[in-house]
């Protein structure tokens, strides 16, 4: 007696990423899906696959498919965006004459807590389809732009309604020190306190947390401050990861690892000595080619000492209007070749399987594995090379999420 | 009597690109367009405008009007591409290990003999759905990769193909002197006489070359040599554009002035003292930043020089399998901007009207203006700045060439 699958897609190509090395590819392959689940990988397809049983077949024609793509650092969810303010800058106008006319972050704060949930979900949710559109089958989302209790519930509470009525699955990441607010100015400690002391247990009773993020720099909080919000974190149960090293190297990233930190993020700054705290802690360097690229870094996080010590390094957009108004999951990957000089492979790994350790979920996605979820991308390429050397130009041709074909472009 | 139009447009602003600043804005207007021209534009819509008599009218719903993109540098007709090679050298291998596996241009010259004429237009015609996906309605396509009489012909003529059976306009660049060919080598000018004496009669007595190029520079050709093709090119009465100052000023862009040149492309090593010739002669300034970025250039060009003498800069994508993968004009908007520091309303210029004056079509294309062909994007933005300062994410919402609706995304 043999099973009636749901779905099978045969002749295809895989980039399994499931392997150390060279993608795990498996040529001219089928997939057999059942319950939303990879049930079967057969691979060298023979005429015996002809008799698979199954409700429904896709002919992938020998297209290559990877795993659904995971973008693992997104502010997917604000009001407004900072296009005026992109323009005066390269107008010439000076740093006080942008923020006399509104600009920074301030501008997204004060835009997010004056949009109400509705518009927020409508504008975030148009944001989310051109990721999906590339692919992207998991996507995390932080708060960080109400800086008070209700405008940061509201935006957790977009971020799980999207995970809800889109076909993605969302992580939702409570970014409460991502700045401190007009209100608290020169007061970051008691702004911290509301963070710890009101903000997160609220929003942690409603379940609007998966993790707990902050942004520790100069510009941000001090790793004193992080630390507050960590232990917070840990006395609730919470997992945290940290907004670190980007512009300088506060040591962020070492108090993260002592938290055992999802992943830390940005490290253009990270100091090649609290590398092996990292790979001891699992902790995964998440980098963020869009905002170096955006910002005109030249400071390159330290690619080589990440890859001595097998640190996973994961990839993803940081979309948000100030430092990565991005929306091309696939242009970062070209962005961490290109500019981080990671290789096609070290890329992909970035927005696949490292990307849900960045998450904590690679015991269900990230690999296209016997018993994962099926969480799949059919592409219109000749070599998985080529999603990191396109430069635009999108070849995605199926999106699978839970079994369920979400995007078909045949 | 009043004329009943083909199509208006209604309730749409206007980023006309008609004068010198600030976009040409006009609010809330209308479009009227008869026999695929823009024949009146009224702003300020009032009721009066509820009576044009019309065929088909559409409600822009306050969206954002632009002319019709130019991309007006690109190689897009090829065979293979170089994903490989992109890959073998991020993974370490040397220059002589890519050349031994057939890197370099000359596999992309192999690929494109070896492939037949449907394959090439194909594959050209499938990268040009990415460039009209983004509002692309006129587009430049070179030769150069066959360097031989048949293979420069085959290539010529799929663009004209392309011209004809897609929506867009396709100006025609013959490029023979792109690279000296394998069973030329060490013989270059042996090569410039093949180019000069058959190629370039041979293509323009089929009516296959709208303006002639060459590649300029120390490892392409000489000024002497650019010069030859250049005369060759005058005595047929046939324009010219040059490929200068990418990596080196060897004054090709001074001789290209001399000749009257539609354009000069490149021009990070471009003298400041050559910047009045330009403007002089009426050359348009093309900058390539995909090329810029791929290549992980870091001088930039003189950028400030070019505006003090109101030299019309240009941008495009420069797609190409080697050099710049790019398939997104959009993509190019931004990386002006981030990376050559153009204004957004200059970046603009650069793909509608500065665009067309480099293809000599501006009497025609390249703003929204009465008389001019109705060529024109709608978009869903908050203002024209966004189309600079989004990374990814396609917000193009109509296209419009001739008067005819060719893409509709509502
Ligand atoms: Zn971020
Ligand atoms: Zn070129």
């Amino acid at each position: 007696m043999s099973t009636v699958f749901d779905l099978v897609i045969h002749n295809v190509n895989l980039a399994t990423m499931a392997e150390n090395d060279n993608y795990g590819i498996i040529n001219n392959a089928a997939v057999c899906i059942k319950d939303g689940q990879i049930d079967t990988i057969i691979s060298e397809m023979d005429k015996q696959s002809g008799n698979l049983e199954t409700e429904q077949a896709i002919d992938a024609e020998g297209r290559w498919m990877t795993p659904g793509l995971i973008d693992c650092h997104t502010h997917l969810v604000y009001g407004g965006n900072r296009a005026n303010e992109f323009e005066m800058r390269l107008e010439g106008a000076s740093y006080e004459e942008i923020a006399k006319a509104g600009g920074g972050i301030v501008s997204t704060v004060k835009a997010t807590r004056e949009t109400d949930k509705q518009a927020l979900f409508d504008a975030a949710a148009k944001r989310l389809t051109y990721l999906i559109d590339e692919g992207v089958t998991t996507v995390e989302i932080k708060s960080g732009y109400g800086l008070d209790l209700d405008t940061e519930q509201k935006m957790l509470e977009v971020a799980s309604d999207l995970g809800q009525y889109s076909p993605v699955e969302v992580s939702k990441t409570f970014l409460g020190a991502h700045a401190v607010p007009p209100e608290y100015k020169e007061k970051a400690d008691d702004y911290i306190d509301l963070v710890c002391e009101q903000m997160m247990p609220a929003l942690h009773q409603k379940g609007l947390i998966d993790c707990v993020d902050a942004f520790c720099e100069g510009i941000g909080f001090s790793v004193s401050q992080t630390q507050r919000v960590f232990e917070k974190a840990k006395s609730l149960g919470l997992p945290v990861k940290l907004h670190a090293e980007q512009l300088s190297d506060l040591g962020g990233s070492r108090l993260a690892c002592e938290f055992e930190a999802w992943s830390v993020d940005h490290l253009e700054f990270l100091n090649e000595q609290d590398i092996p705290k990292l790979k001891h802690a699992g902790t995964v360097a998440t980098l963020l080619p869009g905002a170096f690229y955006f910002l005109n870094e030249t400071q390159l996080p330290p690619i080589e000492a990440l890859r001595k010590h097998q640190v996973p390094i994961a990839i993803a957009t940081d979309s948000n209007p100030g430092s990565s108004p991005c929306l091309s999951l696939l242009l970062m990957l070209n962005m961490a070749t290109t500019l981080f000089k990671l290789t096609p492979f070290e890329a992909l790994q970035g927005v696949t399987i490292n990307a849900a350790k960045a998450l904590n979920i690679s015991h269900k996605v990230g690999s296209i594995a016997e018993g994962k979820q099926a969480d799949l991308v059919l592409w219109d390429i000749n070599s998985p090379a080529e999603l990191s050397y396109r430069i635009g130009g999108n070849p995605c041709h199926t999106v699978i999420k839970k079994g369920e074909v979400i995007l078909a472009k045949g």
